[in-house]
């Protein structure tokens, strides 16, 4: 039997926002690959291996995943939300350079962080909008601070994952020092903590009034454009710009 | 029994990546609005009562919808892909502006047609990005040229949405140039037609090469950032920056 891997996006972290193409190569594995908190929303089951790895060994759990299917084995590599969007899709492609071999590649994708987030308030993606990763473990802080000014000049709507960590949490108070800079006081800004989990919690505010302790490592921060307002207790930007 | 209107996503064709959470909101409507092509993709049952539109009337449906949920009427708006992106939630909230009635309103992602076509080329869309409508419609041009220049800038990989229409081939002759002078001619472009659906096309090729011809209205296009490479068939951007 030929091996293969497939990338697949988990969704935000309720069933019913996991895909029926999803759920079939869960269905379908062997082998499950991903990071503690995902694969520990996988059901376990006879015959099903569960390969549980830590945060920040993408490349070696590409790999792994690639070895495994060049052995015969259905390899699921689980990700939270989307697989393409800051997550092991791009790492499962970087660790196949210069391999001899490929197996079998399907990448399955799933509802990302700040869609399911979008969702919940409304609808601040509703315009022209970018998605910016702020974790400055893969990249220069001056090119977070060189997107942040440009996308802001550009006037996106922004979303932003990885907003804060234990390790860095001076950071995202820069975020939003530089954010009051390019787009004044009065700009909404919302805060969606663990999206359709019990833990779900959201809050929107303007970014005089935002602090970076309204974040943590399980919050998508949506910034809306100059444009986004609110509606009742909805955020939304409209479709048509001036 | 009081009404709803629920904005669902359809994700961009195949049946299996319509989330559970959808098909449950499709299965408890008693009407289903939205434009002609989307409402065709729902089965009529009794009891459903389907109500397709004409393109380019999303406020009218909106309002519609609204009026179905506060006669009471458990009311789906379908879009194709997300209902956040560039699709009828902003148009929604539009129209819930100055009603005095708000009906119970949900918002329910779907899988938008960029994170679909990033899928099947791999992971173009793996590091920041940003996501633009290319129908000038509700903005100036202006206003995208703008954007454009300033995404490219910032080094952004990008996602084209509604990149041509009869009403105006030449408009995206002239994002091709544009993006031509601020990235060069060897970065890579993917055009990818009807993902998930019989009429899917897939291709890739540089901007030295990409001809307008290569996108209609059902193309998504992804431009990839400065790092964005081939590795065998498919297309990545890695997730570190220098």
């Amino acid at each position: 039997m030929s091996g293969w891997v497939a990338v697949a996006g988990l969704g935000p972290g309720a069933g019913d926002l996991v895909t029926p193409e999803v759920a079939a190569a869960l269905a379908e594995a062997t082998d499950v690959v991903g990071y503690i908190p995902y694969v520990a929303r996988i059901a376990p089951r006879p015959g099903l291996v569960l390969h549980p790895s830590d945060n920040r060994v993408e490349l070696d759990r590409a790999r792994h995943a690639l070895d495994l299917a060049a052995a015969g084995r259905r390899v699921a590599v689980v990700s939270s939300g989307d697989p393409g969007v800051f997550a092991m899709a791009s790492a499962l492609f970087e660790a196949l350079e210069g391999r001899g071999d490929a197996p079998e590649i399907r990448i399955l994708p799933g509802i990302t962080a700040m869609l399911a987030a979008a969702a919940r308030l409304g609808a601040p993606l509703g315009h022209d909008f970018c998605a910016i990763n702020l974790s400055d473990n893969l990249k220069p802080w001056a090119l977070i601070e060189k997107r942040l000014r440009l996308a802001a000049q550009a006037d996106f709507a922004m979303a932003f994952y990885n907003p804060r960590s234990r390790a860095r949490p001076e950071g995202f108070a820069r975020v939003l020092e530089i954010l009051r800079e390019e787009c004044g006081p009065g700009r909404l800004i919302s805060f969606a903590r663990a999206v359709s989990t019990p833990d779900e919690a959201i809050r929107t505010t303007t970014l005089a009034e935002a602090r970076p302790e309204m974040a943590d490592m399980r919050t998508v921060v949506i910034l809306g454009n100059s444009a986004t307002r609110r509606v009742g207790p909805w955020v939304y930007t409209p479709r048509s710009a001036p």
